[in-house]
């Protein structure tokens, strides 16, 4: 019961906090730019259908549960093959295994903030309940989720997800033909797509997480930021006053925003048609025509290698530095007619960046994984979490770079894909009080899974009804 | 009037024509997965005035026009700042400056097909009317363009582009805020934004351009590839029989989809609040702290060390396989308050490819700025076109690499930044008969252009009338 030390710092002037509210009821007059209000009108009803927890949309059904730690977990994703006439299964089970946020700040009072968001926090335990037409459009439907409170008791959070048809305007597939001579075909199919979110609000920062089922099969996985930065307090009112690095950027009058990271780890269990998978690259391989031994004009082409990995070290992808290759989880043990191996393909979308903290450093020590963004594992139920089980105060001897050194066999296996969307962030202005989105992710499409274009054979579009609609707000 | 040289090739089977065709009268009985109508209604109505050419909406104002090589040209675009209470230039002009589609086959029949679609065969010329309800959704507006035809008379393309509000279902910012003890604040704007389409099928490939112009400043470029594969009868009808390399994808019984790449070049001058603009990359530098020196416990951090590129040469990036950096265009010679340079960031969507073709290959020397992404040029009016102002048969000495050879001083100077995005397409039998829509892009976001997020003043959604619809159809 005595002060054993005692540590009095520098003192730092107090931002200002004129304008940087941005409640409605705080931020008038209203100055920024006006849209108009838009929304979905569906003639025909909804598309999709929810029983407990299993949807079913278009050619999709999967079960959408609830995990306080993970969030979403998507389970049991299988697609309807019309000329199998039979549900064909692509996804055993997928979620956010964990949120690696660390900061760039090495003085005594930011070293430490390098969050685990899923495993200290708990990505589902931060996600609150959606606002119906503005977080998700107005003819969304809501799911509730439940977790065992720390009495033991039940704990609903309403509104945790929404699922929606959307309707952004875009194109399935199109093309105009003008090979027949004096006629013009035109033949177009809109893309509707079923979007599942859950936001989670981890202190400070909002990530809003979609997942995005497509007719052709594909599989959209969206992370999106948003909301508050972490800052710190400075002595400065303008950069022409900084001499040495203060770790981030002056975004207001004594208000710096610190550098950081964030690694989004997706656990994806994929069953392409089956349990047993395998994971290849389809390397493009460069080939040298000489002047003087080649029939042909061209000097050089390129041409598909596909390595199959046998071991988890073959897996690994530090995507942009690998040399380019397409990604693919097959099912060696099912072939298309052609004799193709049936797959899905990973097709990263940005976001791709990986950690730059040194190995030695103690919380790039925890999230090891974190240099690369591609990590392929044999199943195993104990490693769902990618920072280990217990995150808490983690030395890194359970991760999944530390599982993935054993480096075991994963040919024709049940196997899971890790994939890590990493965002650097250096702040801006903009970004200040509250940031403006920014999106990352990747997707899964179908490749050689189905014989052909699974929507080859899709009606098209009913002819536009004409509507007359009358308002009431 | 004599037959000099006579070549017969060896036969290969006429691949079946069943099932290939896409036209909705001929793919029936309907088994594709059927998803539901839905349409945007707009119960203030549109939020877009056109005048002419010239398109105003939200805080955005900009020109569109049509040019027979490039197809859309988007100039004079500008943002309203509320806070300076004026508009502010961002894009002088952009347009797609080149499509280069190399095939990979060294054969006779083959080698030649490295396409440049701007250059030789206009991208805008081969732009079709656009389909209303289904290219484009039907709260469309369409605008038309002329070109000077062959006899000198001018030519309309109907309904070359659309714009339409993009009701997609998205966020533009959002924050839950629980740290007040018995409070949960949650604030969110939806995200409404503008895009303007035009679709260009080359042959056989379609290509649906998006631009796509958000509140906040972002504008967001996009390239849609759909159509048809160019495919080549082969004697295969399974990939047991194949032996050596086809350069392609058995995707169908004597139906081979060649390799090949496509590379889309945009020129973008960039005016962000004046005429003299600089390129800088903002590197992530990993800083050591050494165990005896550091009062820190961590070991590593990352810091920003900003390159301003003085010449083209340094202006060169070539992502993923370059260190992690932020590309950004600013205006040097304007500071925010807080003392930043005003400016606009590059941000890599998907489709970051770089062709692997070797540099004595012909194609290769005609498009040899297709091995780095970005590239920077000093404004010079006779360099509009990547690939040179005379494309057929060009030999590569007039294009956007030759001239950056001269490694110009582009420093606070009127700048054009190109960006190339580069997909390799591996086919897949899902790409047959008829590709099914993937994309690929980048965003230009401002990043100190303002003093802060332009949308926090902005009013939050109106509540949601309730409606009652009539449809006839």
């Amino acid at each position: 019961m005595e002060i054993v030390k005692y540590k009095d710092r520098v003192q730092i002037p107090v931002p200002k906090v004129n304008g940087t509210d941005f409640r409605s009821d705080k931020v008038g007059p209203f100055v920024g730019p006006e849209t108009k209000t838009g929304f979905i009108v569906q003639p025909q009803g909804r598309g999709f259908q929810i029983d407990g927890h299993n949807v079913r949309w278009a050619n999709w059904a999967f079960h959408l549960g609830y995990d306080v730690r993970a969030g979403a977990v998507i389970s049991l994703a299988s697609i309807y093959d019309a000329k199998m006439e039979t549900y064909r299964s692509v996804l055993y089970r997928t979620f956010v295994s964990e949120l690696f946020v660390p900061y760039m700040d090495p003085a005594e009072e930011w070293y430490f903030r390098t969050f685990f968001d899923a495993g200290e926090y708990g990505f589902g335990l931060w996600a609150f309940p959606l606002q119906p037409s503005t977080d998700c459009p107005a003819h969304a439907e809501f799911m509730d989720g439940y977790y065992a409170g720390q009495d033991g008791k039940p704990v609903k959070v309403s509104n945790v997800f929404c699922i929606f048809e959307r309707y952004a305007g875009d194109i399935a597939w199109r093309h105009t033909e003008i090979g027949i001579p004096g006629q013009m075909i035109t033949e177009v199919r809109p893309e509707v797509t079923l979007v599942v979110r859950m936001v989670s609000t981890v202190g400070n920062y909002d990530y809003v997480m979609d997942w995005e089922f497509k007719t052709t099969g594909s599989v959209q996985f969206r992370v999106s930021l948003t909301g508050l930065m972490e800052v710190k307090g400075t002595p400065y009112t303008h950069t022409d006053q900084i001499i040495s690095d203060q770790h981030g950027t002056l975004v207001a009058e004594n208000t710096m925003a610190v550098y950081h990271d964030h690694f989004v780890t997706y656990h994806i269990d994929l069953d392409i048609d089956g349990t047993e998978n395998s994971f290849q690259k389809l390397k493009l391989k460069p080939v040298k025509l000489s002047d003087f031994n080649s029939s042909s004009p061209r000097r050089s082409y390129w041409t598909v290698v596909t390595e199959t990995a046998e071991t988890e070290s073959d897996a690994q992808v530090n995507i942009g530095a690998d040399p380019a290759a397409d990604l693919l989880i097959v099912n060696p043990n099912k072939k298309t007619k052609m004799g193709n191996a049936v797959g899905y393909r990973l097709i990263p979308g940005s976001a791709t960046g990986v950690s730059v903290l040194a190995d030695n450093d103690f919380p790039q020590i925890r999230a090891s994984y974190s240099k690369k963004q591609v990590w392929v594992t044999p199943y195993n139920k104990s490693e769902k979490w990618a920072a280990g089980l217990y995150t808490d105060q983690s030395r890194g001897d359970d991760n999944l770079a530390t599982w993935s050194h054993r480096n075991r066999r994963i040919k024709n296996k049940d196997i899971v894909l890790w994939y890590t969307a990493g965002f650097h962030h250096i702040p801006y202005q903009e970004d200040f009080p509250l940031m403006p989105m920014i999106s990352g992710g990747f997707e899964l499409r179908p490749s050689n899974f189905f014989e052909r274009n699974p929507l080859i054979n899709t009606k098209p579009y009913s002819p536009q009804p004409s509507f007359n609609c009358t308002f009431t707000t």
